[in-house]
């Protein structure tokens, strides 16, 4: 997190903001979190309050003790951390598409869940003589468009941010183990009925998998997004799932090792929703906690859509 | 690559094997590579000779300067490099379905193409406690079957023989330029079209895709298997293709940037065979290598299958 002090130092005339951090240090971290309706409890926000791109970065890094981590790349694609803020989106990536339609909402602060510039870091030197990067970068800089990239931050929140908001949407709280809601426990569900319900409350066209159709499931390992080979086999190895559904594979590792875990005569299987369509409800999430912690500013989600279609 | 030394110092009475060795140092890697049929030709290799597993690598590795790689993942999986072998099959995967039909067949060397214990380098530590890890382990070490991965090598053979495999399956030669069969260029093709005979001649259920599906196409990049967001996206920069047709993606990488590519008004697209399907044909062409080469050897190709279906 960004200290206090600095923000005070940064930008002029907040001595405001600077006490009602203070405030929220004093009270604890945790509570102050866990109340969403803290800035207006404590009476010291105005609807009509103005914040900068680093206010609202440093107040949901507060949530999450020892954030920013080291080397996180939950850092400014783009803008100024000093930018007034006239609107934010959320979405899972800002697209070329959904930079137009914040600069059309007349926002100026994306805030999304995956990189901008095609890779994880977001390292930009070998895109420098692109010309789809330059346009993208000439686009963000014309209209000060600040993009912040809330990956590392929302996933260590208690309970993570992005399984929250998807397990919402899939309306499936009810079966999520309440250490751990990535561990949920159905009633006796065919392979085929939890992939259809998944399809219909994701929105996703296809999905990808290993199995038996009309196998019996009923614990359900849950992995939104693409967490690599060695976190989602080695999760299958400690929970034994009937089934894992993740956002994304790499086909050598978690497909492989499902495949051969059948071959040897487990009752496992695997479902690939699509790695957007596994965390786009992250974005939802996200646009909530703005709503409850920042409500003066106008906040807007906006769907980035999945990028594959299949044939 | 083995020094010939070391192959007759590991493995007694090899003298003959030593001397053909040290015929083709002689006249040149160059040439005697060049000529699947140097072993008859020279007239020293009868029909019912045996090979080593290590003889058999070292000779595919003689074709490639440098090889074996520092850091190479062309390693030996499972088995002795001084097996003497009964049968080779080639696969994508040493599935344990592949095993069992490597044990009924009576051969004890598969040499695959990607790694056999679910990660890149295939290290095994993460996994010794694992059932499945165990079963396959125990399978393997039971029937002492050899296994051995030809990816890194493969791949540097001039042309690439995988990207020779799946080219010729796809029938594709006649499009592929002479320099960098990668690139290829067809008469106008819609994209719906290339989709369909690729669907076809590779046997695959679903492609996933970026792109109009009516787009006429006729610069094509074809980079089989997973070779990374940042290889796949600068191909894309330097060839500037209609269409680039790949193996597997990051979703976060180059369909994202196809995406922005289109946003900013590009006529390009993506198609993502998937991995097997993309890099199947290359065990193809490892077959063919092995009946030129150690005619002696009963070879047989083994296809894995696709391991994600589509629902």
């Amino acid at each position: 997190m960004i200290p206090v002090k600095k923000i005070s130092l940064d930008k002029a005339g907040q001595s405001r903001r600077k006490f009602i951090y203070n405030i929220t240090t004093a009270v604890g971290t945790g509570m102050v979190l866990s109340s969403p309706l803290i800035s207006k409890a404590a009476g010291f926000v105005k609807r009509n309050d103005q914040y900068t791109v680093k206010q609202v970065i440093d107040l949901f890094m507060k949530q999450v003790p020892g954030a920013p981590f080291p080397n996180t790349v939950d850092t400014l694609k783009s803008g100024s951390p000093d930018t007034v803020i006239s609107g934010i989106v959320t979405s899972m990536f800002a697209t070329i598409d959904v930079i137009r339609k914040t600069i059309d909402l007349g926002a100026n602060f994306i805030i999304v869940h995956e990189p901008t510039f095609y890779n994880h870091t977001d390292a930009t030197d070998w895109l420098k003589d692109d010309d789809v990067y330059q346009y993208k970068i000439d686009l963000l800089n014309k209209h000060n468009i600040a993009v912040w990239r809330n990956h590392d931050t929302i996933h260590t929140l208690k309970p993570d941010g992005v399984t929250k908001g998807v397990l919402a949407q899939l309306e499936w709280q009810q079966y999520a183990g309440k250490d751990i809601p990535n561990i949920l426990t159905f009633p006796q569900t065919t392979l085929k009925d939890l992939i259809a319900h998944a399809k219909d409350k994701l929105h996703i066209e296809k999905v990808r998998f290993v199995g038996d159709p009309d196998q019996q499931c009923t614990k359900v390992l849950f992995i939104p997004g693409a967490a690599g080979g060695t976190r989602q086999i080695g999760a299958i190895i400690k929970v034994k799932p009937d089934v894992l559904i993740c956002g994304e594979i790499s086909e050598w590792e978690t497909a492989e090792y499902v495949r051969d875990a059948r071959a040897k005569g487990d009752n496992i299987s695997l479902v690939v929703l699509g790695h957007i369509a596994s965390e786009e409800p992250g974005s939802e999430f996200m646009l909530q906690w703005l709503k409850e912690n920042v409500p003066s500013i106008k906040a807007t989600h906006i769907y980035c859509g999945n990028s594959l279609s299949f044939m």
